[in-house]
Formats: structure tokens, sequence, C-alpha cells
């Protein structure tokens, strides 16, 4: 019996996701092939905390956590925390037992602070998983290259579908598949949006309902101008396509300007409109694009409604292979974390 | 850099698929983790080769093959390739890099020949991999139990769905993630056959087409009579739900008896009927089926026409999670064993 890595968790940005992570992981304890402990969290609201021997997680899971050490950081605490954490974890990181998990709110334009803090931590020899998109839709080789050298993961599932796997789909559960395009609704807020207003739900009512439900960006014009899905897309560009490209290279459609006449025209006709991002690799060219399409009814994404997502892969051996996600949400984009720090414990106990 | 393992491989029961294995091996040489040798190969009407120095090949992937050494061995043909070549191997063996690739004919009431050629390829401590729904719908357990004890791979990929992950979505990218429920349509002959019968197409055309394209089974009544989707159901069964049981053991209707009419107007309903292997564990209780259902328009298999499979799995940390194979075939059943040989060679680089 191999025994079980510990890993060092440091949370830098702990919100609603980073605090489901810490109860989820208390949840499966019976079944993860890995120990833990928390060695420091950090937030905008708490401040910083850090341990080398370990907060009380359970201080931490709440949605009222007590006890940050030092307030008042602001935007800089993933800074402040890595800055003290990864220094006094020195030894740890060598061996390669710290995992920086990255779940700040993101800077959509440029993909910062989360861009920073996955490069502070990867110098430091930290692994990395995050839920962000920021890394790999601005940077995925830059940071892709630095994890090589570092020997470190740089891990982001959860960081399209939640924690649906559909980067491990491609590289665990298909090795040696060579994908040429892909096409998906991978924006959970539009997808609820376009379905509503099939019924004659106004756009406001139900973007109101996803904000409700935490499930809507922070900034919900991300959503709604195309944002969210044209940065999906450049992260699926850039890691099924070996795409170099960032969201602002992605031609973007949001679903702002949808008539609503419009669109329960086209479902009436038996067609479903969809915010759909794609991209394909023609030779040396690579297209990627996020937008309303209006999709015939026996295509396999006109099913795709409510909170569901869904992702088709074309490959070369296995033809059109898709995934779907049928429940989305905090859970789900939690355990892509979890699943990823299995990830790098099945890679320490070899 | 690792250096490649090498692997000695024993096709037993070289046939359409075994071919398109060699020929897909011999494509994909410049991306594969490992390097081969055809030890030997057999089947019923090519009797047996064996050269443990390997043989050419390319004298093996035509669909006329010639150069068999001990010809008319007949459904011996399988133990007596892992007869004389086991023992020969023996070094190989122990050193873990023999692969025994079962794709015999099946017997579909008893799971033979395959499970004899597995226990006999285990226990000679050769890893095997097979396209067989056989060897996992009858004794997944004791099977599995072997493996371990062996320390091999018993690996199966390419028994549902052909070659996409159904088995390693679950195994490898979705680690510590619990299936209580499947929903599938992954019967591709009854598939299309109901697909054409909504167009009006009698059955006993649409199953023709698909004896002609060399889909459906050799025996026909294995699809029409729901055995292929209950072994299938039998192995998804065994191996997400921890069942203990064998196809005989699921609750199985055909779809010789669908009537045209009511298929059309079930059809003209809305809705769409379509064979169906489903499963849920309740506490200690286990039940499989495979039937005919009529699915609403808005259930996610409504939409698997013509040649398509779907599973749906349920989850608890993510919920329903789908899998969908738009294209299917033989490359596709190749490319499962091939993904299956990257996996072995993937844990001898370790």
């Amino acid at each position: 019996v191999t025994p079980r890595p510990s890993l060092h968790l440091l949370v830098v940005g702990l919100g609603r996701v980073g605090r489901r992570l810490l109860s989820l992981l208390d949840e499966s304890h019976d079944r993860l092939p890995f120990t833990w402990s928390l060695a420091g969290v950090c937030s905008r609201s708490l401040g910083v905390a850090f341990d080398p021997a370990g907060l009380d997680a359970a201080d931490w899971r709440g949605a009222t956590a007590m006890g940050a050490t030092r307030a008042g950081a602001g935007t800089a605490a993933g800074a402040a925390l890595l800055d003290e954490a990864l220094p006094a974890l020195r030894r740890e990181c060598a061996a390669g037992h710290v995992v920086v998990i990255e779940t700040t709110v993101l800077d959509a334009a440029r993909g910062e602070p989360a861009i920073a803090h996955v490069r502070t931590a990867l110098d430091a020899g930290a692994h990395v998983v995050t839920a962000n998109k920021g890394p790999a839709a601005f940077a995925f080789h830059e940071l892709a290259a630095r994890a090589e050298r570092a020997g470190r993961a740089f891990l982001f599932e959860s960081a399209v579908m939640d924690g649906v796997p559909v980067f491990s789909l491609a590289t665990e559960a298909m090795p040696g598949v060579r994908v040429s395009a892909f096409r998906g609704v991978v924006n959970t807020t539009c997808g609820y949006i376009l379905t509503a207003m099939e019924r004659g739900v106004p756009m406001a009512t139900a973007l109101a309902e996803m904000q409700a439900q935490g499930i809507a960006e922070a900034d919900p014009t991300l959503d709604v101008d195309g944002w969210d899905a044209a940065a999906k897309a450049a992260v699926l560009a850039n890691v099924f396509l070996d795409a170099r490209i960032t969201p602002l290279d992605v031609s973007r459609t949001g679903i702002r300007d949808v008539d609503p006449e419009a669109l329960r025209r086209v479902a009436a006709a038996g067609q479903r409109l969809r915010l759909v991002s794609w991209g394909r690799r023609d030779g040396a060219r690579v297209e990627v694009h996020a937008a309303p399409v209006a999709l015939a009814a026996d295509d396999p994404l006109a099913v795709v409604s409510g909170l569901e997502n869904a992702l088709y892969l074309a490959t070369d051996h296995l033809g059109e292979v898709g995934i779907v996600q049928r429940d989305g949400g905090l859970t789900q984009t939690a355990y892509g974390l979890l699943a990823d720090l299995t990830r790098i414990s099945r890679h320490l106990a070899r």
C-alpha cells in the first residue's frame, strides 16, 4: 500500500468555491488518496491567515469565517499570503507537497491577479490548481512551460464546465487522440437566459434569477456580452488546438441584443438559440468564436437547456465525442479542484 | 525522458478489429508512448502463428492475411496460441511486457472463450486488453481480482461505446466520484434500426444495412433481442455499481416486437423510442434493465440517433454527467484497444 501523500494547501481568494472545497475535502475524508492541512488562506475581505503547522479548516468553511490574522490587505492579499507562506514552506515546496489553490475574483480583461499568483507559486515550487479561466485563457503556454520547468502541476479542470472532466477527458482518458475542433454551450448563465426567454421570460428577469443563485458572474456583463464564453473558448483553443490566443482574439457576440421575438420565432421553427463557443484548426490557421447560433432540433447542442453545459470535440481516432454536464454549481466547481488535487497526489504517490 | 516500454503483443482472434488495431498502431507510430512487436496471432480460420522474435505485422494487417504456420486449430486456436506463447515469453511476462489482446467471436450466453483466455493470460503474468463484453459481463470481479493478484492490467475500454472512454472517464478523469445509476443508448444496431423505422424503413431492411456495414453482431438476434444491450448493462453495473451479475440477470426486452405503427405514433407525439440500458443501486439492491423506452423530446437520450451512442452517469459530486459517441465503427473499437495499451505502457514507464 502506497502511503498517502500529505499536501499543504494555500487557498488564495477564499470565497464560496474555496469554502465548498474545504467542506468537500471534509465530506470525502474516507476516500481521498492524500492527507492535507490548510496552511493559509486569504481574501480581499478576510485578509491573510497563515500557519505553517496548519490552520483549523473548520474555522474557514463557514460563510462568515472569523479569525484572519492580518485583515485589510485588500486586492494585495494574494501576494501577501504567497510572499509570507512560500518561503516559510520552502522545504515542503521542494518536496512537491505544497499546492496553491487559486480562486480569486478575476479581472476578465487581463486574467489578473490570477496569472501573477500562478507564476509566483510555480516559481517557488508549489503546484497550482485553479478554477479561474484567466491563466489558461491569457497565458496557457507560458504557464504550462513554467510548470514543466519547475516539475510542478498547473491544473485548471474547473475552468470550463465546472468539475466535469473536459481536460482530463482528452489528456488522460483519450491518450494519443488529436482534437481538430471543439463546439460547446459552456456559459450557464446565457444558456439559462435563452431557455427562459423561449418561455417568454424577459432577459432581465432570468438574469436576476442567475444572480440570486450565485451562478452569474459578479459582473453580469461578463456573461451577457459573451466574455465568459470567449474566455472559455480561448482556454479550449489554447489547450486543444495549440492556439496562442487570448479572449481578446476570439470573435465575440454576446446575447444582450437578442430580440425576444426573433428568439421565439427560432424556437417555433423547432430550432434553439444558444450561445456557442467554438474553434477549429485548419493547418496553421485557428479560428475561435463565441456567438449566439440557431441550432437545428437534431443538433446535440440544441437539447442543452437550462443549467446544462455540453462540449463536443472533433477527433481523429474517435470522430466526434461529447461530454455533457446536466447539473452545475458550487459543488461541481469545488469537486474539479478536489479532482486536480487528487491528480497531484497520484503523481506524488508513484 | 522516460524510455518507451516495449510490449510483446499476442492477438487472440485476429479479425477485423485486430487488423484495424495493427494498422492503427502503424499509423500512430510517431505518437505512441511504447514500442511493440507482434509476437503471435491466431483465429479460427487462420490458425496460429507465433514467433517470440516478432512476426512481420504488415503480413497480418490485410483482410486476407497469409502465412499462419499452423492452420486448422478452429475454436481451440486461442488456447493453442496461449499455450505455446506464454511459456516461451516467460521472462517478458515476468517483466510485465506481454499483452494479450482478446478479440475472439463471443458466445454471448457464456462469455467464452474470452473468459478462459483472460484467465490463462493473467495467470501467466500477461496483461489483458479486450474488446469483448463477455469477460466483464460474466466475470468482472473474479477477473479484476485475478489481475490484482497478478499485478497485471485487465482492461476493456472498447467493450462499451467502442473506444469512447466510458470506464476511464470514471476511473481516471473523475477520481473519487461515486456512481449510483447509469442510463444509456449503447447498442448501435438497434439505435439505427429504430431511427430508420421512424422514417418508415422496415426493420429487416435497416438490419440488413447494419449487417452489410459490419456493425450488427455476427448473430443479429444478439442485437435485436437485446442481448448486446443487456451484456453492456451487466458490464456497466458490475463496474460502476459494484453489482455481481451476468447478462442473464438483466431484465431484458429486445426490439423484435416493436410495432412500426406504434413507433411512428410515439415519434409523431414528439417522443423517441430507443433501446435503453439502465441500472441503479439503491442500498444493497441493484436493478439492471435493457428495454425499449419512449423518451420525451427533451430527454438527452432522445437526440441519440442513427449510429450515435450515449451514456449518462448519476454521480454524487457532479450530478448527472454524459458522454456521447457521435461516430462509431472499427477505428473507434481498435482505438479503444490502443488506448488500453497506452495505459499499460504509462504504468510501466513510471
